[in-house]
């Protein structure tokens, strides 16, 4: 853990640091990744079953490719009552946010009597890529399959590594309350492949989305173009501004709760206040001793966690800005003046009663952000991943005798006579 | 070109085989492309400028990076009357349909009292890639750049090749109109490198969209993650669905419309009447005769063309959406009844007085749009590629009573105790 103070000699080059820090993974796993895809896309099933084989020790020869989905609903009918309870209101919740998300279409006649307009619809086929292991986490599932369905997908595939065979049935539950139509038991770039480009029983899809390890998120950027993609995801972060009117220990909760993900997760604390700065350090420092998690958070926190002093909050802003976090919690009375100020952020929680995790399971927003400061361009994943837009236009004679002449100067200008011919030919006979 | 008759034996692998043709370059430009990265990121401006020395014989050092906006005044002030009111009136009419894209901010409380809601900004700087030579179009700069504008970018840089040191006046003339910020003579990958990282004066962005060869496509897929980007394009295509009662003229116009462009691109007609299809196919020929641009148009008619013959109109439809085309005509009398059935393609013109060119240019729909099936799952370029979505939500005490124990429940599933805590912490202090 770094601590800054904005106030000191060489605030401005330590903060720089911190920004530019690369936290992403540099495994070069670009050439292995190519090498899968191609053996997906020239032998299809076959070469999937041997990487399966290979790398997750089971044969899907023999278990067969589709986990069924009435193993979905048994697993979501076996789920502990308390936590099903818990499931079906997050699905609730993330369901009625993203139907907020859903774009209107237009058509329009406008002065000169051109129609004109937009429509929206749904892709036909997605895939979901839910990780094995450690990283399968229901929360994740529910997160990238309900914008799909709220989008109007008919067909959601979710491929899924099951290693020596095992999975995980709160996602198998998940995968059911989500309305996922099929669950394939394959991982690795070789799913990103099969889902790209058909593979044995799975068909081809449009957009594939979901987390995954190196190899999946170098499979979705290799494969951009081919499928529409999420985005390129990398480490989590989380940044709190807080005053020292709060308790230290909810804010050291709060900066823990990213850094038990991963060791290369970031937790940056900012406040107007030293003393508090202490308080939330020495709050870190025990909680690490009672936290299950501890050696993953410690490993983060000490890696790569900061807590920087500022003179006041609304100084802080424009450096938290050039972090373009993930996540971004606002702990103060007023947050939407300090708000008002952000220009770059993945999602801000907003007060003292609103911890991040929160977002994470059921406040209804996506749990899917950009990283690794790419809130500077890009958006949490939404419904409108799912869907694309059909511009059309449309013009009597009329019109085109007041667009026609304009559009033939430029199409000459251009060099492109077949562009002019187009519209002249129609002119023509309209005289 | 070839024909083909939907009723005839063998027309299902046919017209698969129409489908799945790949028309995308296959240069292998990867490794070169990397390089260029590599050396632009480690080295920057010097790297810029021995590439541009190399590439475009002209010496960056001597002639400057910049290009002077009061060049782009000069040009635009030069333009002959005729041209420079078609180009304001593009301008204008892509401006007021752009302004139609930009996204509503939205925030409410819900039934548990949580504020949720989701706010739009624009990128703080945006990068546009302009070609050099043959394809220097005015009509892409403002489809580019004025989406970027009306979307609120603040700094708008453009690089182009200006080889042997020689620039488009046109192209100027756009930029002026268009409210570039900045003009940069630099092309190819090494430009597209330099607006992701930043080499000498020019400063990294946040966003690159852009036309540009195999070398900055490529550049462009590589950079995607650093910087947004607007898409992986490929070559154009036209599908026209006409019934007999067209113009044959009118309809071979709108084919070799496309065709022009380059040898790569498609143009396919579906109709219902084997007589107008045998007509347009011979108007075709006669046009070719008599086009400036006969030869690329010729390859590209010869070599990708297609003439599909349907029982009926309706009956086209589905195959259409097959080939998710980047430009849809429905050249009858109720387009809307065809449209209704259409779920893929980028643009469509609707009417028998609605030729693809006038959205080309005038109209105001984008003319930057999915190509190569990518309507499957890709838009036109929108406001939207130039800003992002922040998220946000607050609870207070009543609310995080009501959501907290949902949220301890999952994240003690998913093995987050840290989460967990962030939670539970706030709820005692509540009791």
């Amino acid at each position: 853990m770094i601590r800054l103070n904005a106030a000191a000699a060489g605030f401005a080059g330590a903060f720089a640091a911190l920004v530019d820090a690369r936290r992403e993974s540099s495994a070069d796993v670009t050439r292995d990744v190519a090498a899968i895809i191609a053996e997906v896309r020239a032998r299809g099933a076959a070469a999937v079953e041997a990487l399966t084989l290979r790398l997750d020790r089971h044969d899907l020869a023999t278990t067969g490719w589709a986990i069924d989905r009435a193993d979905c609903a048994a697993a979501y009918d076996a789920l502990e009552p308390g936590l099903r309870t818990a499931l079906d209101l997050a699905a609730a919740r993330i369901r009625a946010y993203h139907e907020k998300q859903r774009p209107a279409d237009s058509d329009w006649r406008d002065a000169a009597g051109v129609r004109l307009g937009a429509r929206w619809r749904p892709v036909d086929a997605a895939g979901l890529y839910v990780p094995g292991g450690r990283a399968a986490y229901p929360s994740s599932l529910l997160m990238n399959a309900i914008p799909a369905k709220v989008a109007g997908v008919e067909r959601l595939a979710m491929v899924t590594p099951t290693p020596d065979g095992q999975i995980n049935p709160l996602v198998l539950a998940a995968a059911h309350l989500a309305g996922v139509d099929e669950v394939w038991r394959v991982g690795g770039a070789q799913a990103v492949a099969a889902l790209a480009y058909g593979a044995g029983p799975i068909a081809p899809v449009d957009v594939v989305t979901g987390p995954g390890n190196a190899w999946v998120a170098e499979a979705k950027r290799q494969l951009y173009g081919v499928v529409g993609i999420d985005m390129v995801a990398g480490p989590s972060e989380i940044v709190v501004v807080a005053d020292g009117a709060n308790d230290p220990e909810w804010i050291a909760a709060d900066l823990l709760s990213q850094a038990e993900h991963d060791v290369v997760t970031q937790s940056i604390l900012f406040t107007d206040d030293a003393g508090f700065a202490d308080a939330v350090a020495a709050a870190v420092e025990r909680q690490l001793g009672t936290l299950a998690t501890g050696s993953v958070a410690r490993a983060a926190w000490e890696a790569n966690g900061a807590i920087v002093v500022v003179p006041s909050l609304a100084e802080a802003m424009p450096l938290v800005d050039r972090l373009a976090a993930e996540h971004l919690q606002l702990a103060v009375d007023d947050p939407d003046a300090l708000f008002a100020r952000v220009r770059h952020a993945g999602s801000v929680f907003l007060g003292r009663h609103t911890p991040e995790a929160i977002g994470d399971y059921v406040a209804g927003p996506n749990h899917v952000l950009p990283t690794g400061r790419r809130a500077r361009f890009a958006s949490g994943l939404s419904v409108l991943d799912f869907m694309k837009r059909t511009s059309f236009l449309g013009l009597d004679e009329t019109a085109l005798a007041e667009l026609g002449p304009a559009t033939i100067a430029l199409a000459e200008a251009e060099g492109l006579p077949a562009h002019a011919r187009s519209v002249a030919l129609r002119l023509r006979t309209n005289r």
